[in-house]
């Protein structure tokens, strides 16, 4: 039976990969993805999930648009690196297919509720400010989650948008303090791992080479999205930091990490966002975080490859 | 026409007095009280609220459970104040009407939207948890809040439960940043005002010899309150915070304050939760909150008693 | 036997007040004054406190200049309160009399160790800069000071140069943690006290009609200072701050105060520099301080005219 | 003409391998070594200096002791790596040398202004207490200094004391603050270098191969100091911290790195004492460090064991 989750995400050319990935998986049963203010502002990221749906074929998603700001502080956008739309790269048309008219956060809470308890997953892609306000909404979800697996930080990379801060928690850091200490289980893929998982010509290239029209969109977003990264650190590509966690539900096996107490700074505009990870122990405080280090990245590109065949 | 307003709280003997006050006047419609975690924990008062509309007979008010805990940090309650179940000092019976079971956040938002914009004013007397709740789910109610009228924080008065720090914006300090930066047309109930409306013997007994039930409860309540407050502080009385949030809107000429910036410390333990209101206009950030400072307790006691032998 | 203090001090027009009060009085044998950066740059304190020493005929005082910045942030300045020179309002020449070769903090800490343990009492009335750095340069110092009675802070009457800071410890929050977790006793005369001894015509026309060369300086002086407050408050006159520090030591009866726990703040921009008074008591930290919070302004007053007629 | 420095140390193991490389080394005119509070407390470091000097022979250098503790916070020691002693893994004699009547703040003062400007280097080995205190004491010795070549921090490696603090910078992060604004030319030695710089059975046994004295106390500390990152860390050897700064001024060759803004978190515990470098120039901030990420291990361990040959 394939595992249920809901995709909590901001679109983003590295977020539609991951959905790709998720749809195109027939291990993963997408009960439906909620849009999140973050690399680009609500309308645009609720707008770019349907897009991506469309593309996939796949309009019977349920797809809800949810917060539109974080909990307390201003939003920040990353049109720098994602372009105006969010998803600059490839030329689709405006979706029409229609939202869900729940908000993301009903549709959450209700689909923990319906559902099993432990039988559902989230995988938030974007700010948690959705996930926090599901579990202030609702705090029976709790132990009604089967784990949260999110991309958001790093500790040994440090972070993207500021010095100390990855984007993701950097957005919304409070939302992301609550999340970490709900004591829901949490696996976080950070910097450390998609800074692993670098695009390459080749890696693009196979891609596209499969000639469907999925291929070429997913092809053409990889294309811009790199040059962000190429531009500005010099790196070889651009990190793939999304569908690295589906990647971790599908095939585990690709990953490595440890157990670790993380804890989100708050206090200090400085550090504001960073996660800090006891990733050596120096500390009393409690283990809170499965979190990921490394990837094999060619394992990676394979499965996304395979993915976007199947759509 | 009577005003509208929703009551936010978490009674607390000072809030029963408050709701009691807005029962007992025609010139308010309290459209629904909504219950949240603070003095006590969300079980005891959203028991409470159902305690107090028993005893003043309005069994037909809405009375909503909202959030269990502060947004980010974990809750914080003052049995120390006000006894074991946030109303000891007069002996009630246990409910029997019911919560409404809409969540309390859920019904702010049916109401602000479904009612003429402008028309309903929030009286929060508890933290401002359920408040920033509304305002991250449905950030469309912005506009159509008449205003926010709060019990809050302290200026030349400190705080109550640390030296810096009011109980209300202490418990969720996150919230009371959400709320400040809102935009709403904020009113600020401070210490400042609340430590020059002291119960005494005289105003205490003047409720008293109303002989009624409810002014007999009433009074059991004041009488208990005032103990903390006379032992700790050394003080003539208790200081009646939560209904001047209710007088200002039925007497603002009892009043006066000034237009001022207030901003929450959110980033400090040993300030955390302070107002850091700028009376004297030493910055240039803009003002957002109308900042109450004296009250006529005469004035303030003798509406009280009226209200309560009203009901 | 008369009282041994150094006065560590900025003037400012307040301070120069303090130092003829000081003078002025046998009770009090002045072994040294020491400039420190503050209200104007340390080459304008360091000028300005020979100035006074010479209004006053004691040309034979010891003076040194100190630190010309605090610890850690940058320079903050007042001459929007003191004038461009710190002592606008009375025509002084320039001082012939030399700065002592010493730097201040080796002037306090030889002088300090050289001088019978617990007989020296120093008194601040500027950043703490010059005493957070002999604290560190020599440790023994700390139990043969007899007393730091300094000016700074503020707690029921928040602060001044920021909303929560008074001017003194914004300035330098770094010495002041420093200098209040010494262990030294300290009394705090904050903004409270200074705050209800106001200038006014009476009490600056009592000094002016002593007629003297001293006490036409003062008075100038005085309407220069009070102009500030008077058009920022629409207060009845001009806190006279420092002055109080001296006062204390010589008429301690028209003080009243209590002991308490007295923590920094210096984590946080928005209330950095605050002096956090538990005048309540309401946390279980340690009481580091004496904190006055009244005073008998009328004989503070007296007791200046009194003092600057026998110079 | 060979280069002067003051080393300013807490030795620690590695803070006497450090001493002993730039004694060895005739290219570096060890002009004086002060002591601070740090890995163990004052009255232990300044005499671990004298054990070294003894050591090597070189009873003729200028001993100082400093500090006893950081600027503002309560000390912090590491008696968990370095030993009881500080020194412990080589059992040698109490030494009889003398320590200089001056203090610290005072000999590096004092021989900045003595000469010529630019001339005299830095080299900070621990926390950065007298460097700051120096520079608060007297200013004009800014642009005398040539540079600042210190040990602290960490960005890709995290911290060690914390997960985001390095010991020395966290110890005294004020003091850190102070340096890092000061102007002076400053390069970083993070761990980020010095854990490429680790121990191997090889390194040390070819040091205890020469034979010596020396060599064997050099073995044995390094030995001792290894065991404990082997067995925390689970890493092949120890982090030769404090020998990469003599080192880099010796062979700047074997090392690589790039100007970078770094800033000192003081404002939160959580990240407190954090080194937050710009490495990828992602804020605006000026640059204000040469920081080294890259060295070459087998020539610092050649050059070490050259040195240590030498005495």
């Amino acid at each position: 039976m394939p595992r249920s989750i809901i995709i909590d995400t901001d679109p983003g050319q590295d977020d539609a990969i991951a959905i790709l990935l998720a749809l195109g998986s027939p291990e993963l049963d997408v009960v439906g993805i909620t849009a999140v203010a973050g690399n680009v502002p609500l309308a645009l990221t609720s707008r770019n999930v349907r897009v991506i749906c469309e593309l996939a074929g796949r309009t019977d998603v349920t797809v809800c648009a949810g917060a539109d700001r974080p909990l307390i502080r201003p939003p920040v956008t990353a049109e720098h690196v994602h372009g105006k739309t969010g998803l600059d790269g490839a030329d689709l048309p405006e979706p029409s297919m229609a939202l869900d008219p729940r908000h993301a956060v009903d549709f959450i809470v209700e689909t923990l509720m319906e559902r099993p308890a432990g039988s559902v997953t989230l995988c938030p892609l974007g700010p948690l400010t959705n996930i926090a306000l599901a579990l202030a909404r609702e705090p029976r979800i709790v132990p009604r989650i089967r784990e949260i697996v999110l991309m958001g930080g790093g500790f040994f990379e440090g972070g993207n948008i500021t010095p100390a801060a990855e984007f993701n928690i950097f957005v919304d850091p409070h939302a992301a303090a609550r999340v970490f200490s709900s004591g829901v289980p949490i696996t976080m893929v950070p910097l450390d791992v998609t800074h692993k998982a670098l695009t390459s010509r080749a890696r693009i290239g196979a891609i596209r080479a499969l000639g469907t029209k999925v291929a070429e969109a997913a092809a053409g977003w990889l294309d811009f999205f790199e040059r962000f990264d190429v531009e500005k650190y010099g790196s070889e590509g651009g990190p793939l930091h999304d569908p690295c966690v589906i990647a971790w539900l599908l095939e585990p096996h690709l990953f490595a990490g440890r157990a670790c107490n993380v804890e989100i700074e708050t206090g200090s505009e400085l550090t504001m966002g960073m996660t800090v990870v006891d990733w050596w122990g120096v500390t009393a405080r409690p283990k809170n975080a499965f979190v990921l280090n490394q990837v094999d990245a060619e394992g990676l590109y394979a499965r996304i490859r395979r993915a976007v065949a199947r759509l």
